[in-house]
């Protein structure tokens, strides 16, 4: 294993330090437990928006907490869900009296400690909303989840609810909006490589070197099958049909399209990717309206890509388009 | 190999063909020769500035493109420099009778090739001037260069020198700040493992499982030496303090910091090597005011990062912060 680490037990703290040194002008980082907060939270007359899950996924969550989008991230361990003492310490941070609602990506781990802090909020007069994501196509369910896990669409939704409760959305309005794009995207990934969690310090799972693991998940948790390697039109399309079907997106539709590296995935082969998602699209009269291409839900140092769609209205793409101000989100200011 | 490409023929159409499509509101796509130029070019009254080399650096120079920095980027083959037919379209393109200049990464094909482009210029009565960057402090010559090989400088200097041109500045004022940042930035870079140029589908070079090549060129040219792998903090001193004594910086002085991925390092890594890259410098007396963490100047599939430092005055401070627009770095719009 060759990383850019000092130890593994390490990798978090330094990880989160070098944040708080490039972005302190947006954030704020705090250590045990570990938060990342906006640096103006707890922002008057605001719902607080609060995601977080293993780090390992970066720039998922921490490098969405700003203005525009969330107002803390709870990073739990490489690959380990926060604890609910760690969430309920950012819900106090950054609660305003107007509520907090929770985007929980659907992983065991997550659902059961956001909703030990959500009890542990509701002790103390908090008020607090979840909404949950699952919007990965692949399998029903895996390793870490009963039901769907949660992936692309997360930064999506963080991106698209940090813009309505900016603009002084209420929380019941701010869960709808949630769950309605929570109803309206899918995702799929696939796997070139495995990651190498730095504890275990070898590849998760072994991949021949003229296979992909099709449906892989963002822990290196299998997928739905090995297929043999192919050309990026063939592995689009076998990312995007599943999607496409899933919903189902129809002709007429106008989507958001995000497509995703791991982590190892050179931004030259995403935009190979994005090429032929968008003529698979085109040729399904479904057309691309927003989108984003980068290594935004990774796995460590897995190469491979995610495909994530969302229906877009006219609301939708407005809130899109507002301002935002993050480490890894940033336009309009 | 395991790629997410089609053919190794089709990797820079298919990839710049992606690029239009994602960011058409930014950037016009031209095939054969390919070019990638700002939407409203030419730009009336503004000294145009066009970059180029070869593609597998993404996002350099294609992703920055557009308002703020660059005019036209003209990606030759994978790391092959552009032709000076394909250079001189660019200029004709963008020129608006207030002058063209090339900022150029010194390697020998991309200089000779940009001369000659000159040449074609300047009998076609546009006016050219060029500046020459090699920042890099690994190598005196290298495979691919004599004298210094530009790296890491190359995109502070397109931002800097393009908010300059934004501006109004004139052409001899845009290559004397040129020549000041080229004067006044140093790099230097490491690789975990090699990349691997999918015309030949095997990797460059063989790196043993515990050891890391220092001083990597972005072709994955060789460096200074092998050297056993080593903690985050080991490796960026070996890279920090030769930057540090080549100007030299010295106590005092406030530089922009880039620690840039060479493709497929993640996130979470890189801000590992800027805290121990700013805790190196604070122990020097040298404060990071401005700073860029991510993959910038890639060379393919490679791990590895590197180090640039440019020692900032107020007014390089001042065309730092000011808008740009492009696909790989956005703010203030």
């Amino acid at each position: 294993m060759k990383k850019l680490i000092n130890t593994p037990d390490h990798l978090l703290h330094d990880a989160l330090a070098g944040l708080a040194a490039a972005h302190g002008d947006i954030l704020t980082v705090r250590f045990n437990p570990d938060l990342v907060v906006r640096n103006d939270a707890p922002v008057a007359n605001k719902v607080a928006l609060i995601a977080g899950g293993g780090a390992g996924h970066e720039p998922l969550h921490t490098g969405f907490v700003g203005r525009g989008m969330l107002d803390a991230a709870c990073p739990g361990a490489i690959f380990t869900a926060p604890v609910p003492d760690q969430i309920f310490a950012a819900t106090k941070s950054v609660h305003s009296g107007q509520g907090v609602l929770y985007l929980v990506k659907n992983y065991t781990g997550d659902t059961l400690n956001f909703e030990f802090a959500a009890e542990m909020a509701e002790l103390a007069d908090i008020e607090v909303a979840t909404v949950l994501i699952h919007d990965d196509v692949a399998v029903q369910d895996s390793l870490y989840t009963a039901g769907r896990r949660g992936v692309g669409l997360t930064l999506l939704l963080e991106k698209i609810v940090g813009a309505a409760a900016e603009a002084g959305a209420d929380l019941a309005t701010c869960q709808q909006l949630a769950a309605q794009i929570s109803a309206h995207g899918r995702s799929m990934g696939m796997a070139l490589t495995s990651c190498t969690v730095p504890h275990h310090g070898k590849p998760t799972f072994e991949l021949p070197a003229d296979e992909f693991e099709l449906g892989i998940g963002i822990h290196g948790e299998p997928g739905r099958q090995r297929a043999k390697m192919a050309s990026a039109a063939a592995i689009a399309e076998q990312l995007a049909l599943p999607i496409i079907a899933d919903l189902p997106f129809q002709a007429g539709d106008e989507v958001l399209a995000l497509v995703n590296g791991m982590g190892a995935t050179p931004l030259i082969e995403l935009y190979v990717m994005y090429n032929e998602l968008r003529q698979i699209l085109n040729g399904h009269g479904i057309t691309i309206t927003r989108r984003l291409v980068g290594n935004y839900i990774t796995a460590l140092d897995m190469a491979g890509c995610s495909f994530t769609l969302l229906k877009l209205d006219p609301q939708l793409t407005t809130l899109w388009d507002a301002p935002v101000c993050t480490p890894a989100l940033r336009w309009g200011v």
